[in-house]
């Protein structure tokens, strides 16, 4: 049973996904509620594409997939925090190790 | 100089808001580009509230203020994440530390 959660006028909610044994935030990407009952059945995160209009499994071609270990959400039920053991050192497909890899200056 | 960030159609860019020294996801909020200005111009976290169109400071009234260390942003240029020294425990306006405090059944 998932609770209520609020998705957007796309049916879309925001899931931050961090690595459980380091802490970092590694990427956040948009699921609709197929994705993430996919998500929490097969333990790897699968979101949806907004560019492609499909499903993705993350890592599906590149072997870099996610195992879920928890999926948290917040207290205007909106956003998901998956907390993931992150397989392969890769999680960007720019082949960096985060997507939050550049700096804003001040 | 702000690098091109891409705000979504209503001028928003969501940012993850991380402690730096524990590591912990505390919250996640909407900057336009004032309040992400006003956010490293005065070193502490502002976001824009979409039920109440209006820029807030995080901790303006609790004292539980979000003092800024970094911002990144990711691979697509849409998300930010911002890494700040939490002062006072509680980020959530529930009382709570961090906004994710429930978690989904597998």
């Amino acid at each position: 049973m998932l609770p209520e959660l609020k998705y957007d006028e796309r049916g879309l909610i925001p899931a931050i996904v961090q690595e459980i044994e380091t802490g970092e935030v590694l990427m956040m990407a948009f699921m609709n509620e197929s994705s993430l009952k996919m998500t929490l059945e097969s333990g790897f995160t699968h979101f949806w594409s907004r560019s492609r209009q499909k499903f993705w499994k993350k890592g599906e071609t590149s072997g870099n997939v996610q195992e879920v270990i928890e999926v948290l959400y917040d207290c205007d039920s909106d956003t998901l925090l998956v907390k993931v053991k992150q397989h392969g050192f890769v999680a960007c497909h720019t082949g960096n190790r985060t997507c939050f890899f550049r700096r804003l200056d001040r």
